[in-house]
Order: C-alpha cells, then structure tokens, then sequence
C-alpha cells in the first residue's frame, strides 16, 4: 500500500517519530547507529528517515557527523497551545513568584500519567536539581503531580492509585489509601505540598490553573529548601499566581501571534 | 518503492512534516479540511497522516474536532540544543537583564535566512509588541537580525545584501552599501542597534553570544520605547550578558540533564 512500509502494523510515519523519540533528556546527540540500535531500525530505513528529517529541519547535522533536534521542530512546537502557548500566558506570574521568593518555579501539565514541565524558571536557593522544561515529574510525589491528579477524572486518578506507587524517599506516599485522603485534601485546601516526597531536603507547593477546553489545566509550584520558608506563605503565593493564571486565561484580550505583523512597505530601490 | 508514497520525490515523511507545518504563528487550530487546503495533499492522505501524528502525540484533538501541535512534539523538540539548551543556559542572563531594564528582553538564533526568537521575556515598558519565542524578525530590520548577520559567513551576508531589503519604516536600511556600513560597524562595536527600523517607536539594542559548535552562535537584545532610556546604558548592558552567556557557555560544567536523576527506592508493599 502506498505510504505504508513493508512491516504490518507500522507507518512510515511512526518510523519518523520513533527516530526522533531516540533523542531523551539524557542522550541530545546521537550517531546514526546510535539511532538505529535505539530505534530497533535497519540501518536502510534510518539513514533513509533521517534524511528525510534534516532536509525537513526536524534534525540537524553536527560538525563531527552526529545528529540532534532541529531547530525547526522546536519552531513547529513552539505552536502547541497547551505547553507554549500556555506558558506565554503564565511567563508575568512565574516571574513576579521568583522575584518575590528566588526560589524555583515551575509550570507543569498532565501528559501520558506524568507532570510533564512546561517552564522552569530557577532559583537563587540552595536546593536539588528538579530538572528542567521538557521534563517529567512523577504525579503521586511532586506537588504539581499531586494537583494535576487531585483534579483530573475519576477513572485516570483510580488508575494511577491502583498502579505501581515508587518510593523515591522514605517520605514519598506509597499506599493508594494515604495517596487517596491525600488527593481529597488537594481538592479541599486547594493546594498541595511535597515535603521531601521526591528529593530529599527539597519542599514543594503547588496550586492549580485552569484555561479554556483547548489548553485544559496546569499546575504552578514554588521549590524550596526545606525547612527554609514559610510554608502558609508558600502557599498563599502559588494560590495566588493560580488564580491570576486562570483569570488570565479566561480573559477575553486577543492572543499576541507569534510573529508580529510588520507593516510591509514597498522596497524601495536599491 | 517501500515506505514513499506514489507521488515520486515526496517522501512520506515529508508530507507529515508538511502538515505539522500547516500550523502557523497565527493559525494553531485547524480542522481537518483546513489542514487539506494548506498543505495540498488530497484528503484521504491528509486523514491517514493525520491519524499518524495523533496516535503518536505530535497532534492533538481538540473538544470541537479541530487539531493542535501535541505536547508530545514540544516535549521532543525541548530536547534541541540550539534552542532549548541554549535557553536553559541563557535564562539568568536573560533575567537579570529584565530585573534591570524592565524592557522586553529577546534571545535569537540565525535559522533559514531570519532571526527565530528563541526565547522572550516581556517587559513592563510601553513597547510594540514584537511576537514571543518561537517568532522570527528580519535580518536587516532588527538589532538581533544585524547581529547575527554581521558574524555570519561572507557568503550568508551577500546573499542578503543582494536580495530584496523590505522597508518596514522609513528608517529601514534598505541599500546594500548602507547595510554593509552598518555590519561593519556591528563587527567594529560589538553591538547592534535597530531605532524605529523595524516598528515606528521602538528601539532595539544587541549583542553577541558564542557558544560550543553545535549550538553555534546566539543574539541578546533589550527593546524599549525609542528614547525613553539611555542607548549607550542599553549597549553595555546586552555586551555584559553576552559576554556572561558566552562564558557560561565554554565552561566545563556538567549540563543539567531535562529530567532529574530520581532515587527509586524499591517499591514497598501498598
């Protein structure tokens, strides 16, 4: 069939992605056989799809011959109205958080059974690492996770509970019971804490924000030391910036494009 | 032929690409005919590709039936180091220029014979809009553009001598010999400066920011309200944080992975 390839079951279109799914958080520059022991992949058809994709931009080619991320794909995605076109709303509250606490600020939207981080803007505080945006963060011991799940369906949150629960510190809720009274307070105090759950020595709050259908819901978290600050304070800030993100949203101002809309003179000779 | 299409010279891949391409800075929610009608390919194509992206994240369906770029893609394109990485590392040179000015802050790469905004930060000042990141500027019209085409190759900076130099404003260069002068003058300072050039009102101020070869080179800019602050300030200021961004980009320590080494404990009993 024309457009398919030869193995059942999987398009050539699959293929692209897969190849460009090979590049992780970790590993932003692979070889060709890099790519095709990673993909599974003959080497035919990933030297084949990888030329199709540098042509296109979705891959570039370094100096020394190896491959990574195109700039032109970033360009294409920074289209996505529930991670950019969200975080452009949410940049003014993310900043005013930071400048009043320096500590660091997340932005984080449910995806696939994690909190995938949208932004990151980082702190002058003493305190671990948390990764950056285009990160992912478990739903059950980050304070973003616990808020996206406390409000997301029934059947997801009843799926998550009954799923494996990792203990990543002594700290973190490994009981569907613990994690399901936990998740009823969320939706009551309208704010969840992650209090050495993830990393230890590391204290998180997160509130919730809600856009219009297309862009659903989000997450904003102050990350601190813990023990370090004021924890009703904490609270009270992200609750806030929530609030004003979701008014934000809901408002009726027309979005900037993405591109300014120059005034095109005639060119004039030359 | 396996894996292409019919239509010779067109891979399959490349018409995928050719619909994520359908979503522009103005338009990031088609229907599925409106997809058809930008990109050309018949409908039972369009329908089938379509297909593809959703299954795989990098479109998403939205409650009225309309598609949008999936946060799948954002997540993947996260991963390019020419923009994301070159972000991350620019972020608190990028913020302390904001916490300073006020002004709109702009980070740019060179990519397809424009300036693509790889980040903005807005400012409080009463400035033209200039689109947000993932946005492109002209060449020849803005401070970044005439940054990044005054260190690029003598073969990149004819081609765009010699094309068409679009007047945006009456004070848009619009002759190659006015413009070589002035990338001259760029190499000379170390700055660039674009006054009512590219929008009537707004003044622009960068510099340059070098980094490891496969990120290339990157272009800092503040923008302001023509007149309304000191330029000679503005310039100090970009050079200051281009300089930082460049030493921040040489130096040998380890970069943050996109995803943080979590603990994993052994599960305990639930």
């Amino acid at each position: 069939m024309a457009g398919r390839n030869t193995s059942p079951g999987r398009s050539v279109t699959s293929k692209a992605l897969t190849i460009l799914e090979a590049f992780t958080g970790e590993r932003v520059e692979l070889s060709m056989s890099e790519i095709a022991r990673a993909t599974g992949l003959p080497s035919s058809t990933v030297h084949r799809l990888i030329q199709d994709l540098v042509d296109w931009g979705g891959l570039e080619r370094t100096s020394e011959g190896r491959y990574c991320v195109g700039v032109r794909l970033w360009e294409i995605a920074a289209r996505s109205t529930r991670t950019y076109g969200l975080r452009e709303a949410a940049m003014p509250f993310l900043q005013s958080l930071w400048e009043v606490t320096r500590a660091h600020i997340l932005l984080a939207v449910l995806d696939g059974g994690e909190a995938l981080l949208v932004e990151k803007i980082t702190g002058t505080t003493d305190v671990p690492p948390v990764g950056r945006a285009g990160g992912r963060l478990p739903l059950h011991a980050s304070a973003v996770g616990k808020v996206l799940l406390a409000h997301s369906s029934p059947d997801f949150q009843e799926r998550v509970l009954s799923g494996p629960l990792i203990g990543y510190t002594p700290a973190t809720i490994v009981t569907a019971e613990t994690l399901r009274l936990e998740l009823a307070r969320v939706r009551r105090d309208g704010v969840a804490t992650s209090e050495d759950e993830l990393t230890p020595g590391s204290t998180s709050c997160a509130a919730l924000a809600t856009g219009p259908a297309e862009m659903g819901m989000a997450a904003i978290s102050i990350l601190g030391t813990t023990g370090a600050r004021d924890l009703r304070e904490m609270k009270i800030l992200v609750q806030t910036a929530g609030r004003g993100l979701t008014h934000a949203l809901a408002g009726p101002g027309p979005r900037q494009p993405i591109s300014p809309r120059l005034p095109r003179a005639v060119p004039r000779t030359r």
